[in-house]
Parts: C-alpha cells; sequence; structure tokens
C-alpha cells in the first residue's frame, strides 16, 4: 500500500487525538504504528490505553516532562533531535507501515530541530511507509510536501469558560 | 467531573477520529464510553480495534451499511430515531461518562432526525456526561448549544490526486 503525508495543524482541539485514532485504526487493520511524541513528555491516559491495546502499537516520548512555553533549553534540543534520528531508524527499518510525529510542527516552530531535518525526513520515507504530523505552526514547507493537510479551527471553546484540563478527556 | 458538549464538523478529515482518539484515552483513565454510530453502518477497522481493546468502549451502529448521497429511505431514518432513542437511555443510565455521537450532525443535514431532537437531548444531559457530536455541516443551534466547537478544515487532500480510501488508514 502507498503512504501518504498527512499534517493535523491549526489551533484547534484534535490533533493528537486524531492521530490517536488513527493508529488505533491502523493497528485494528494489523499495520504496525510507531508514535514519536516531541515537546510533550507527559504520561497521558492515551498511552496508557495505547499500551494496553497492542503490541502494534510502539509509543517513544521526546520530551522533557512539560511543554516549552519560551525558549527551549539545551536539553530539549538534545531530546528531539535523538528522537528524530530514532524516526529515521524507525523508518527505514520495513518494520512499520504508520509513523506518527507528534507535535513536530511545535518543535520546529521552537527550533528544537530545524524544518529541513523535518523535510529531509519526508523524502527519505520510504513507499510503503505512511506519516502523520501534528501541531499547531505547521510551516508553509511542510504544507507544500505533504498529500493531506487539515486545519483544526478553534470556532469555541471551553477554556474561556475556565474549565481545566480534565483527566480521561484532554490529557 | 463536570461534562461538556464538542463538536467535530468542518470537511476536513479527522473528525470521526478525533473522537476514536477520545475514546480511547478515556478508556484509559477509567471512563466508560458509549459510541453510537449514525449514517455510517460499514465494519471499519477501528470498530475491530476497539472492540478488542476494552470493555469499556461500547459501540453500536445505526445506519444501514452505505452513505446516505441524496434522499434518505424510510428505513435510514427509522435506524437512526431508534439509534437516538438508544442514546437517551444509555445518557440516563448514569452507567457511561462520554458519549459519542458519531456523525449525528450530518443525520440532521439529512433530516433522519431533527436538530431539535438532537437540542432535547444536549438539554437532556446529566452534569457529568460529556457528549461528542461529528459530522459535516453541524446545524448553528448546535453549534450555539457547544461547549467546544472544531472546525476541520480541509487545506489540502490527496483524493485530488485520485487516492482511493485505503483499509487502515481512511477505513
Amino acid at each position: 500500500m502507498k503512504g501518504y503525508v498527512q499534517v493535523y495543524t491549526g489551533d484547534g482541539k484534535g490533533k493528537t487525538t486524531a492521530a490517536l485514532g488513527l493508529a488505533l485504526r491502523a493497528s485494528g487493520a494489523g499495520l504496525k504504528v510507531y508514535i514519536a511524541q516531541f515537546v510533550k513528555g507527559m504520561e497521558y491516559s492515551e498511552l496508557k490505553a495505547l499500551r494496553n491495546l497492542s503490541d502494534s502499537i510502539v509509543v517513544k516520548q521526546y520530551g522533557r516532562g512539560c511543554f516549552i512555553y519560551k525558549t527551549p533549553k539545551e536539553e530539549d534540543k538534545r531530546c528531539a533531535r535523538e528522537g528524530l534520528k530514532d524516526v529515521w531508524n524507525v523508518m527505514l527499518s520495513g518494520q512499520y507501515h504508520l509513523i506518527i510525529l507528534d507535535e513536530a510542527n511545535i518543535a520546529t516552530h521552537f527550533k528544537l530541530f530545524s524544518v529541513e531535518d523535518l523535510l529531509d525526513l519526508i523524502h527519505g520515507k520510504p513507499e510503503n511507509v505512511e506519516i502523520v504530523i501534528t501541531g499547531r505552526r505547521a510551516d508553509p514547507r511542510i504544507i507544500e510536501e505533504a498529500d493531506l493537510v487539515t486545519e483544526m479551527k478553534e470556532i469555541k471553546h471551553y477554556y474561556q469558560k475556565g474549565v481545566q484540563a480534565r483527566e480521561g478527556i484532554e490529557r
């Protein structure tokens, strides 16, 4: 099966969640999935669920346990670059059909690695591998290279009402 | 935990997939999930995965095995209304934390049931239940009532290149 490059970006809810749904669907069809989570490093409920789900989904986190709001530290960059190296190996191993680079867009935005690094990865993709890239602020060059791009647009958000992130729903 | 009403709409990819991701996350956190699929009635890979995943996710389909393109038949309406009735019972049972009404927006668009029927359900929601409604063409009155609304906007789609839906990726 030919693989493509999908991008989920925008400020709205549902980018990582859609990627998780894709992982679930792919595993249901017997495909092997690798999820690389950049920037985020927290233990989400979904990771627990994914790990319980099946041996066909591998999740690795390449963040330091917190979101980056301002200037990233050297350690953040080191983690992210190590992650990208792992993804290269995974991609070329021939073992995985679907590779999800969660929050990779925001990683390039914070210059944890460069847009060129991510473009190189896309260009090195074997034909039968599907790549999914999530995160707000996708670089225009990534959008240009992608086959499918969806913008999650926030129309209305209950955070505006002061609702905090809830376990099992947002995390 | 207080529950809200979330809507995922728009022409882009990722609406149902995001709902599946939410189901996965919620189940990872020990919450019980009911997924009612309207309009669609096909056996998707994700259903297989969800059924393997856990007893805490129940999936019921209230469609007739095909998409509706033009005028719905009486049988389509009957199925959808039966589904809505089931959802009422499930919602009031106190057994479920997260209820997903997949493609309910398009069901109102095709008048399988009315927008008022869906609004009634929202107004009858117990405080601790979270409702997620997906499907393109969400009625403005539904958006008005929802707490969180995300529009999946299609920026680029490989269907334009003639790619067919692929098992494990699109279905």
